[in-house]
């Protein structure tokens, strides 16, 4: 009698523990998700803040038409093109969107915790869209809309989710040991790379470089753009902890210790460097360190001492300001910083790897990041480039000089972004 | 003794788990109150960067006291009235106030999870002053201060709570199987139709329509309405999600899914019909169009395939610029188009369960939610008009000409917005 | 056989239901973590919507860099001085830094719940640089970037974990009885000790206090100080609800619903005073009369009935008005309030303890109450006052009338907020 009642309540008890585990890891992935989520403010806040009035409107559009655009695409294409193994196959069980045949309810079990497929989604699907948003800044102040959102299309759709394959959805640079935590490769050198190929083709802005030398164009609300810094790093409590894909107690503290901290040291990487360069304590500067320090981190915020990640955030934010004055040295005009923030820092994270990380033999060794490296940067800028180019020849990518210099919101939009 | 061990243990490992579940339950409900909370900045920041340059500090000020005015009325008397079998009938253990014999600790037990008494009265507190900042907006510009928070504590300590006890207090339209899963129709077409009320009450503003047609009166601060819509979708997370009223890692990641895919999907709805009808792209257009998704979906987002929300949140969007065009044919003045928004995708979302609800046999029918709308909008309806009414023929409820031309941040606070 | 079964399942169950309690208990102070995280933004926004225009940089970089040194500073020795019996004595292990022999994945274990060191250091970590955000406030306009930033770092690295060593690290008024909840004293006070003993040392902005009797110097954005409030009381939810140091759901949901009725009871409070004092609907009497029902709860949010967290925070905001009043009249100039709502606020939330909280014998007595306020304010104040009149002898800390007139905008950066 009293073994068979053991017995139950036993059986019972495994069966709610497990619930309860299964529950508190799931609400973990969508409390990430929604951080994640809100960086799209950042993003759109961030860019608003560095652009002048006159285009304002314009590049809000932009960021709102990006993240429908991400989500969308990546519901009907982008999910099974970068996790086949996920349901079964690439476009598995007759089509497109989403083809669980569990329903929502449905398990994605890795060895660290348990999440639902529909959670598994929207998580990654609000990753997504971050790619396009890091060009929308680079090529600000003079792209067309149309062509803009058509880039970003096939972007999201194709380029991002086949590059994440390779490492996420266990492809082939997975399998030789590269190894990038939440994406300091995979999404922000993505986004860095079609940053560069986009604003080498569209050429500076009017003005920008001329013989005088290169002419500062300020954003209009250091305010605005506060805030969108301090929403992403906000938000990147999700990117980095909710890519533990569990809510592993030490792990996931771990994560914020060390992206907490990176970004802190970038700040100050960026305070002291942009200090001694161009003599100022420059706001966009720091700004810009924080960005840094976060990005050169996602690579590696599960598997570095956390004196690794103050030297990893401390060395990324010293670079902004220098790898802003190379850019203008050699004449490429991105309005923000999207390619120093997210290509030089995404770049140096993936390396931080295999400096400081402790990830057992073979994983996140020197040269197979440094492949990772070339492989996802070759194939993203040559994606990149070859869209614009085609738009380019197409349809075209330029305002003309007059909307330019009137501004893109009445230009584009008819209308202005303070009344 | 091994015997006893075990069924010691056994038990012991049951009460745990069930601890966990109820923690991990009740802390989605207390995270998805801090989320609808920022909701509230939301609707703030949409509707200052809505309205004119001179009106800022009065609708700042509106919405700020609206927050307080909602969450004490709720507490004195709005959870009472709407949620009865909770604490043993209106008004039960002799007065106003919150009325659990057990205390911060004491139950709340659904079907589908726990979470105590203290968390559902904050979760719903949280939404009660929703529906009073609906109706800011569309009375903005032009509504005298404090009549306007007279009316809201009439609003919300009586309107919300009753249509609210209709179906969430287990009322007779409950019992008719009407189906509104997070309140398309008892949140938001209930503000929606305060919002209406309030509009026709007092008339257009000051020069918005005259023999030269419609006057556009465009608003100040496109970034602040901006972050204001994003704010709104980042709280929306909470707002459907913590309205399945537990964790559920199934029904939570779904509704999560369905709810980002319906905004999406409304983006683009209102981005190709803005296209169409006013040949530009429209930014106000596209933001509305977000939150017409979101409201659309509301109603059904625990109930509907993917696909589905899609197809609700584009209807919704592309309903938005046809709908403000409408209520501006019709010469109804609404500043930020809460009414096409709040109002208008409400009943289609409550509408949608209907044609695409998968709730049973007899919940959610056509009939029935048809019915639930009529008569929650006749009432709501009637009651909003005759607060105004009674206050328009007492203290009046408009500014004067000449303060409304001047400002009423001038005229009612003696104050600017921008120093 | 069974007896086996049962008792090696009962065992794997109460392990299972063990690790998900703690992972929920850890995952709260996590998100905790975060929404501390996002009052700097607050802060930040509050105090540059306050502020005259030409100086909005100037207080947004500070803010920003004063996140990166607490941060930071925190990290090398503050935690260690304020906890040390977490680690086993200052300074431990042999060195600066986080010295937890165990990893990220070591266990805080108190009676109420489980957590990380990890998770300990980085949610306490949040809320140091808190006290020189505070400072910053009533500080600005006039106050040299450099020896701020020295201040700061001095505050938050000794200042502050030595006063919150005494009751929060076990210390010795601790052991006397002291409550102090959340930091009504030991974050709030602190700062707002250090913000006056600036004010002092600073004297007045140019032109504030003349024959002419009070000139009102009004902020630059009230949107972005709207902004700023309601993220502070967003986070608000992290800082007083994760001060549970657990998920319990009775105890966090009962800080929820006094947390917020505090505040709402606040803005309530300002409403009425100034409008009786200023004869005016002041908005930014109002948002700071949220932030003081804010601060007065927080000391007592865990152990008062509702209704007494309604007169807690009706008297704190009702005290705004008149505070602020009163340092105007003798002429300490604070140009965002912070005097009033932190260390004014602070001091009525820590006696209020003693009025209405419910924490057994000997626990929150008045005396002992007013003991800690004297003895944290004596130590704090002096401690502030002889580090900024050390730095006044020597590098000055006011910049010249010149750069105050035309900005420190201008001045220490070269840069305008509004291009």
């Amino acid at each position: 009698m009293e073994i068979n009642e053991s017995l139950t309540i036993a059986t019972e008890a495994l069966a709610a523990a497990n619930k309860a585990n299964f529950i508190a890891n799931n609400l973990w992935m969508l409390v990430s998700t929604v951080l994640v989520f809100i960086m799209h403010l950042g993003f759109a806040t961030l860019e608003a803040g560095f652009v002048q009035k006159k285009n304002v409107v314009n590049i809000l559009f932009k960021n709102i038409m990006i993240v429908a655009i991400g989500l969308l695409s990546y519901y009907f294409i982008g999910f099974n093109l970068m996790y086949p193994g996920v349901d079964g196959g690439v476009f598995a069980f007759g089509g497109f969107g989403l083809n669980n045949p569990e329903g929502a309810a449905g398990l994605i079990d890795y060895a660290d915790g348990k999440y639902t497929y529909y959670t598994d989604f929207i998580f990654q699907g609000m990753f997504a869209a971050t790619c396009c948003t890091i060009v929308s800044g680079a090529v600000a102040e003079r792209i067309k809309l149309l062509p803009f959102l058509i880039f970003c299309l096939f972007f999201v759709t194709l380029s991002y989710p086949i590059t994440g394959y390779w490492k996420w959805g266990a492809g082939w640079l997975d399998a030789q040991g590269f190894y990038d935590f939440a994406g300091s490769t995979i999404v922000h050198s993505v986004g860095g790379w079609g940053a560069l190929a986009g604003a080498i083709l569209l050429g500076p802005r009017v003005g920008k470089y001329s013989k005088r030398g290169i002419k500062p164009i300020p954003g209009h609300s250091m305010p605005i753009a506060t805030i969108g810094v301090f929403l992403l790093w906000f938000g990147w409590f999700g990117f980095n902890g909710g890519s533990v894909l569990s809510a592993d107690p030490g792990l996931v503290s771990l994560v914020f210790v060390n992206t907490s901290l990176a970004a802190a040291a970038g700040a100050i990487g960026a305070f002291l460097v942009a200090k001694v360069v161009y003599k100022s304590y420059d706001l966009g500067m720091v700004l810009n360190g924080i960005l840094g320090g976060l990005v050169g981190i996602t690579a590696s915020a599960d598997g570095v001492s956390v004196p690794s990640s103050l030297l990893i955030g401390a060395i990324a934010g010293g670079i902004i300001p220098l790898s802003v004055n190379f850019f203008d040295r050699i004449k490429i005009d991105d309005p923000v910083g999207a390619t120093s923030v997210h290509l030089v820092c995404g770049v140096w994270g993936t390396i931080a790897v295999a400096l400081f990380g402790n990830y057992g033999e073979g994983v996140g060794a020197l040269g197979v990041q440094l492949m990772g490296i070339a492989a996802v940067g070759v194939f993203t800028f040559s994606f990149a480039f070859l869209v614009f180019f085609l738009l380019k020849i197409t349809v075209g990518i330029r305002v003309d000089t007059e909307e330019e210099t009137k501004g893109l919101d009445i230009g584009e939009h008819q209308a202005v972004a303070y009344g």
